[in-house]
């Protein structure tokens, strides 16, 4: 413990040297020759000592090895920075500490004076947008950044989160639902649709160099893909590109896509692991290489993964464009084949709360299956995003297979809708006769059956068959065996609860 | 947009000269200097642009580095071609595009004219065999190869397959089942098994380099291992060794066999991850030679994966056999433990749609468990496999050690077929009590249960036992504990379904 | 087969070479130029012709290459013994065959002569102890060594094991449970808690050196991390660092922990897996290096594993430790979250069959929650764990982050320890209306589903918590969706069971 002491009596000197090296501003450098500002080696001169772990992270990044000023000197297609220039300050150092944590300091209800330097605990996407603009814009539209507001202000959706992630009391037999916890919803639906950080004053920690004053975080830690940050932007990069190494590999490899993309909701990382695609990854991704940009089909990876298909810049091996980079992740998608409850086009909005069917629920269909067609994607805009990802697919397969498969695709959308059809004509009997109570849709038992129909199983086979086959997946495990039992299964619950209705108002009479 | 039209004329010209100088016989080289035909090399020419991924997967295969002849000088046990010969004019060239795909034009009736060369959309075991000669003789006689006919040939499959994956509609309350749909059936069952591909004559599609006709091939894309192919051949070898690099590596790493022997049915795959077995996989597969030809035990790879055990030519470090290769999957195999419904000795044919049961039924067992002997290997036939599998696992196994695990999945499979037997008398009460209709064991409530204690839960325990062990799956995942719970199940749903029975026949008083 | 009785013949002269060898003292090396005792060069010289696959093993690991001498003037943090000396016929030579399987002959049943040497077919923790004498202190005292009494000696958990893996009857259609046999507890419950392992006598088994008499060992083989061994040590070092290379690579990488700690009990590693740590792991461990002593956070690796946060020695980058190694697996931890039926403070002892709660049982909590303090560790010891561990998440993460990381925890636990309380609430009614027998709380229809919500839904809850974050698996796959859903199903039966019983005492009137 003695030997702690020392050591940060060691980093308190450290730290005052480099502070004062940034009053001269004296450059230093980092591993690879690139210099870091004063006001990073500060902070590295101690967190080297504390926190090393993301110290060396960053040191083995690009932000520590390549300024701004080198990345806009790159060839286009090369460049991963889409902002054409930055701040002059920027311009020559590595991208440290620093530079990203002390941006935009006023609109950061997270700013502190930590160790003589006025910081913010999250760096966030609006402080990225300094050199990655495009990609910001790009984000800000998608149902990603939408991702808190779609959840909890919808308020179908609301109803279903609070029938399954509140907490439940029996009392006299009797099971009451309440409201669910911040503390369970980051463990569950906002651990990926984000929380709301919120800055609640100062609150004092204990560390290993003695008491310190920090902002007291609401709903902290968490990286969903929504999050609403104390500077009122939304949404996190290290989402997908961790901290703080921010790599591009990490962000192309499906374990990233994996930590929210899942089954039972959506398998998309279950399906991809049992298709060709995912067996060829993990039989070869050793030779890939999934640092180099543009990302070139056949010589840099030879099977897609999610970013392949989704996101990344690709080109041919001689260079030649395929598919352009995005990070609005639903503009290679013309189908939505997460269904709420039935497949349908992409919606036009990230933000979906404004979606009216039919029935004036705020749902893409109603609950027989017809489209809100007036918020979704209309068939050109389908026919050009689709267009994109055959794009994709044929820069290896034949255009005759790529249509056969969207045209296998298109039947398995319609038959899986008709599956959830199906359920819901027997759901629509049981709310008929009284066995169920409508009001809440989402809160018993053939209610829940009815659900796990489309958002477990139709979603399931759908993803299956999207992603190029994950025949098990579609036939048993959560597929069509589960499709048709569960009909079973709701028809044998109806006829149950009808029987015990007619026993209790026989035995009432 | 213009840029492609400048590149498709680039690649006409290119095309055309390319044939032209096939024309002349002229050879060129592929990168290691093999030679390739001026056939191939005008494919190349046109997809290195417009399918990029594949020439460059072929372009890293050994079919672009490696002839015939080149391969007929090897010692027997480095060979990977079993054909003691090749027609001259495939013997000193790279085995390129055109050398597959314009074998046997005269079965193929997927065969087609494509920019002035005639070619087959697909390439199949019967052309393969030019080369592979010994390989496609042995698979020609599996039940992989037999796959579709088992599944959609057998009456009994069959039900099971319309019951789980036809489509379903409800009207006035009640579930109907329709025929599944060849889509739904590519998605599922012949995912693994195979569809029939079939030339439904010819259809336009329009590419980046015009309008094109090409044959219409239906339930297509698929690789299962039984398709049945244009020229009438069955399999894919492409199952396995996926085209284009067609690697052996591939084919040895799990994942390959993980897309199809998954649970719930044939949790291959699953409790492989769960044994020592494949924990030494996962953590040490990247130090193992996996393109090693005879694969040394030891050396090349310290534990099994699939194909290790099943059908790779294994030798000691020093060279002497300890496994020949095999591409009939049953040859190492004495008992099936897939249960139909409980386990029995290997079937004799690959088809098994010959077998007939004491009841008159097409299935290797009866409902009580006796086996339809006449059918089934003989004892010896069992110990001769037995023998060769005991072989692999000595290579790093104790005699004594091996014996042992033996016994015990002797005891596992008697074990769990008493509980399928539990289950299956339970049945019999139900169809004896008319509650449920035994005219198809496979759609009702009870018969459900019954379906998932022996393909589901008793297959896994198997599995589990056979692999070297997988006990959290054995044990609750999907064995022990669902075992025991579909007894429970089955009991609780016969006695509603009887109460249900009694007060609707009391009411009818 | 000829060929290989002339290896055989070769094999037998080399074994007696080396016997002649071993009685002359005369030292030959290994491949490192590390001497191998004449009695290990005896056993090699068969053993590479007969199980070449763990002579190859051996050959590549650190005892082949490493001699206790050679270890004992390493630094303190570098050295894997801890054992301050080592007896001296040991010192100089590589740790081989005979090194191990010689060790401690009297007290192993499983001695026998074997070619001219008497050795063990076990090796044991007790005979790893000569030099890895603290590892095996630390571990003798854990729940992993008391595994079997635990599981075995508790009644109320033998009755679970017996309701869970017995074998079942059904006669006349009531369904008996008998005892679990050896086999089924070995490919189940004991396959990771270890079974006992004793000799009957003596067996000949016939190899291809010819017939052999060995040990006729019981419930063998198993690696169990409670295995009861012939020498009366329990454990088996094997069961993390598994034969013949023993390497610490692979007790590092998450997948052997994986073996046993999985869904639905104990879902650590499927939680892991889907958690940032688990993301960077997969897609980055190929830089990491896993073989270094002591393990140097940032610089070896960038992301835990299980051993990382769990037990090895971790250093910062210049050598300062964070955290000391250990073997005792309980260690770091204060509280435990595999709720027995709540989460509750650590036990004080692994031996946990001295626990009683209030109500007798030997249980470390009642059924409504009350923790048996009086065997559990007390704040302050909570506290003491608590620290080690934010020792460990601090090298990465700020105080402030990791306290609220652990607030949120708290949080968990006490949510899902609620949702246990209501299921348990409707199980005393249930119990209490004599709708199912108590006297067995594991075999009936409501108390399966009252065990799902606390081994199977709770626990994944607080894994996924725990483990830093796994929303799908806490909302959909095994977490609150299914914690929700088992109380409406035990509503349902509770309705259900009544509602017969009340038919049947009408109908008995």
């Amino acid at each position: 413990m003695s030997r702690f002491f020392i050591r940060i009596a060691f980093a308190m000197i450290t730290a005052l040297m480099a502070q004062s090296a940034a009053a001269s501003s004296k450059q230093t450098e980092a591993a690879s020759g690139t210099a870091i500002t004063p006001e990073s080696q500060a902070c590295i001169a101690c967190h080297a000592i504390y926190t090393p772990g993301i110290v060396k992270d960053w040191q083995s990044s690009r932000h520590a090895h390549f300024t701004p000023a080198m990345s806009l000197k790159l060839p286009d297609l090369e460049r991963r920075m889409s902002a054409p220039t930055v701040p002059e300050r920027y311009a020559k150092f590595a991208v440290g500490c620093y530079e990203c944590h002390s941006q935009n300091p006023d609109a950061h209800k997270d700013n502190f004076k930590h160790n003589g330097y006025r910081i913010n605990v999250l760096v966030t996407p609006n402080d990225c947008k300094t050199c990655h603009e495009k990609e910001v814009a790009q984000y800000a539209h998608t149902k990603k950044a939408n991702a808190i507001k779609i959840l909890l202000e919808n308020p179908v959706y609301h109803a279903l989160v609070k029938s399954t992630v509140g907490s439940k009391t029996v009392e006299n037999g009797k099971i009451t639902v309440m409201n669910a916890t911040n503390s369970t919803l980051n463990d569950t639906c906002l651990g990926c649709h984000g929380t709301k950080i919120e800055v609640n004053g100062m609150k004092k920690i204990t560390t290993r160099l003695g008491d310190m004053s920090v902002p007291n975080l609401t709903n902290w830690p968490n990286n969903g893909v929504g999050r609403e940050n104390p500077d009122g932007s939304f949404g996190s990069c290290a989402s997908c590109h961790p901290r703080h190494s921010f790599s591009i590999e990490v962000a192309r490899k499906p374990y990233t896509c994996a930590q929210c993309h899942l089954e039972p909701d959506v398998p998309a990382y279950n399906v991809y692991k049992e298709s060709k695609h995912g067996n060829l990854y993990e039989s070869l991704y050793h030779e890939f290489n999934f640092k180099a940009v543009p990302w070139k089909v056949g010589t840099d990876f030879k099977t897609p993964t999610c970013a392949g298909c989704h996101n990344s810049l690709l080109t041919t091996p001689d260079g030649a464009v395929i598919a352009e980079r995005t990070h609005d992740f639903g503009s290679r998608l013309w189908v939505r084949i997460f269904g709420l409850p039935y497949s349908h086009p992409q919606p036009k909005s990230g933000d979906t709360t404004i979606i009216r069917n039919r029935d004036g629920l705020p749902l893409p269909t109603t609950f027989t299956g017809e489209p809100a067609s007036e918020y979704l994607i209309d068939k050109r805009e389908q026919e050009k995003r689709q267009g994109i990802m055959k794009g994709v697919c044929t820069s290896c397969h034949t255009t005759a297979m790529v249509e056969s498969h969207f045209e296998k695709l298109d039947s398995t959308n319609r038959e899986t809708d008709a599956m959830v059809l199906a359920a819901t004509k027997l759901m629509s009997e049981a709310w008929d006769k009284k066995l169920e109570d409508k009001s809440n849709p989402f809160d018993e038992t053939i209610e829940k059956l009815w659900i796990k129909q489309w958002l477990f199983y139709a979603n399931s086979v759908r993803y299956a068959s999207a992603m190029t086959g994950a025949p098990d997946y579609a036939a048993f495990k959560n597929g069509w065996w589960e499709l048709s039992d569960t009909l079973t299964k709701m028809r044998d619950a109806i006829d149950f609860k009808a029987f015990l209705k007619a026993g209790e108002s026989a035995t009432a009479k």
